[in-house]
This record gives C-alpha cells, sequence and structure tokens, in this order.
C-alpha cells in the first residue's frame, strides 16, 4: 500500500468554492474523493502525490473545516502512525482552537490506536494545515491512497 | 467516462422512507450509492440511466433534502459543467429557498470551479427537484457515474 | 453477493477511539469502511465476518451512536430483509430511546421498503448493539459485504 500526505488552504467565494480551493492547493482538487476510515495494511509506504488523472476514483482520509466567520482561526490535521503489522490515521479539526493543541490530540488518538492493536510504532508523521478567515477560508489534511489505475503518466 | 443526470422526490412514512422513495423515483432506489466528490474526466458523456442491477456498487454526486415539516419547500439542485480536460459538479440544496436563486447558485458554483481550473465550459446541465412537504417529503438530484459493472442487460 | 452482519460496543478515552474500539469489537476495527446505502442483490447469502486484511477497503452499510454524556443509553441497529429478486438494509440508532422501540422502527422501515419494491421478504435479521455510558461510549451495527479481495486466508 502507498499513501500520500497532503494538506491545503484557501479562501473562495463560497463555503463549497473554499472547500474545492483548499483540495485544489493539496493537490486533489481534480479527483473523485471516496472518504474511507483511516486504515492502513503493514508497512504502507509514504510517496510524493503524483499526478492524478483528472476524474479518477480516489479513496483518502479527508480532514476540513471550513468557516465565513472572519477572524476564525481554522486548523485541519491527519496524524499517521505506520507499523509493520498495519497503519492508523486520526483526523481532527477545530475552530479557534490552538493548532499544537490539536496537533498533540491526533498524536494521542492515534497512539492509543496502535497500542489497543499492539502494535509499535515505526513512523509517526502528523500534517496539518491552518489559516486566519478573510472572508470565507477552508483547510484540509488528506491521506491519499494510491494505486496506478488514478495515477496520470 | 459515462454519466447520467437523474432527480427524483417522494413522501414517505417517515424520512429514510421518504428518502429511499424519492431515490426509487430517480431511478437509483435500488443500488448502494458510494458518495464521492465531484469530477468528471475530460469529455464525459452524458447518458439515460440503464437499468442497474439491484444491489450493484455506484458512485455519484447526490444533493438531498428531505423535511417532516409540513408546507415546506425543498428542493435539490445538482449542476454539472463539462469540458474538454475535466468537468465539475455542484450539489446545493434548501428549505423554503426560491428554486431559481438555488439553480442560479449552483450554476454559479460550478462556473467559478471551471474558471479556477481555466477549463473551458462546453456546456452547463442543471438537475433540479422541487416539491411542497404535504407530510414528510425528500428531493434528490444526483450525477450517477455509469460502467458496464453496474448495468444490466 | 455474501454479506456479514456484525455489531459492537466499547468505552474509550475519546469519541474517536471510542467508536475505533466499537469497530474493533465487531471484527472490522482493522480496515478502511466506505459507506454505502443499503441494497443488497438477490438471494444475498449471510456469513460468519471472516478474517479481513488489515487496510482492505471494505463496503458497509454502517449504524453507529456516540456519546459521552455518562448515564445515556445508546443504541445502534440494522434491519436487514432478504429477497430473491433483491435485499433491503435499514440503520437507526438513538440516545435514550427504548432498544425494542429502535428495533421496531428499523423492522418496520425496512418492510415497508420491501412492500414498496412488491418484493416478498424471505428472511429479515436485525442486529443491534446497546450499552450504558460509563464515561464515554460507542455502539455500531453493520452490514459488511464480502469478496475475495478483502479476506485473509
Amino acid at each position: 500500500m502507498r499513501i500520500a500526505i497532503v494538506s491545503g488552504k484557501d479562501e473562495g467565494p463560497t463555503k463549497l468554492n473554499a472547500f474545492d480551493n483548499a483540495l485544489s492547493n493539496a493537490g486533489i482538487g481534480d479527483v473523485n474523493l471516496i472518504k474511507v476510515s483511516s486504515m492502513l495494511s503493514g508497512n504502507a509506504e509514504i510517496c510524493d502525490l503524483p499526478k492524478l488523472k483528472p476524474g479518477a476514483m480516489v479513496n483518502c482520509v479527508l480532514s476540513s473545516i471550513t468557516s465565513d466567520n472572519p477572524g476564525d482561526e481554522i486548523t485541519a490535521v491527519v496524524a499517521v502512525a505506520l507499523g509493520e503489522e498495519l497503519g492508523c490515521v486520526v483526523e481532527t479539526s477545530g475552530i479557534n482552537k490552538n493548532p499544537n493543541d490539536l496537533i498533540k490530540e491526533g498524536e494521542e488518538m492515534v497512539r492509543y490506536m496502535m497500542e489497543k492493536r499492539k502494535v509499535e510504532i515505526k513512523d509517526l508523521i502528523v500534517e496539518y494545515s491552518t489559516t486566519k478567515v478573510e472572508k470565507i477560508a477552508s483547510c484540509i489534511a488528506s491521506v491519499v491512497y494510491l494505486n496506478y489505475d488514478i495515477e496520470e503518466r
């Protein structure tokens, strides 16, 4: 299993468009995202995001937050723990919460998931995106499941 | 990529059943819908909805709205923009909102998505469903991604 | 089409972890769940849940409820009706609702779905999970769509 870990943020004229712009900023704006629940196979390999085929069906774990309240500080986080037998992903997000607290919360939740499964953590990666809302803004962080069908070459 | 654009509406004895009846009214009540996020490949072809295999796994963009408040006017909209390089879909819906305003909102959001991607719009289609709630009603509008696996022949 | 019907419940240090623990308790904690909308092919076969590959992409209908309010009674239900031409699944859940009422509600909704489709019910199965919240708890009930790709052997 190969995955890419990405994040993005942007403003937009509507909440939907701000979210779409944030996805594009992360490099996953031109595909169909199918949200899945957060488990990785053993020894998952982290890659750079390849160029994806427009309209491809792409499985992902997606953390997102959108606000149209100027001045809000918004943050989206994914925490990824890799192990030999399997891996876990946690998504969390918040409005006007300290990004470091959210990151710590994500880390703690994913550590707990691995402990519960008695799988040793070989690597723990946190990716996040945070911004102060000007008018309407969105932040996303995502773990993208890669396979050759969805990659453009 | 082939897609079908459908809509439906119906009443039902519960919210879940009204929603299910609206899906059946649209011709997609007997399959498993997997919601995806709204991108089309280049030069997507619009087809009539074929007969689908019961229980097939069908990717779709789904706009839906359900209300159990008699007298409510409910509307579900999808706006689809097609281009040579890719296409975009927007879903929007509302309760007691002017259907024409929702349609215009959908059109504007999808135009903006295509502009942002610098893709020329070759065709723009809006599909919607609107109804006044008698007891419990649901409206849906959907873009269904077709492939031969899900079609009955 | 083969399906497994499972349920689970557990406490956890956060809502996300309680939910994850409930999934593990049901035997589906180590896979990626993709939520689908509730239709079965004709003559679907009910099997025991096999051992699933960690990280596999697994389609399911998922009913879940999580509460961090100690003393709450939470219940998650799936009701499954099987027929020759097709089958239907209903998910329902509640907080501080009588589990028997929720079960009855699920049964009635799925009976109605089959009647509407003029399909005779050959078998009707209800699976549920209920618990009283100590600190933070989650209940899940799920219909898991099986195929050989996701099974470990």
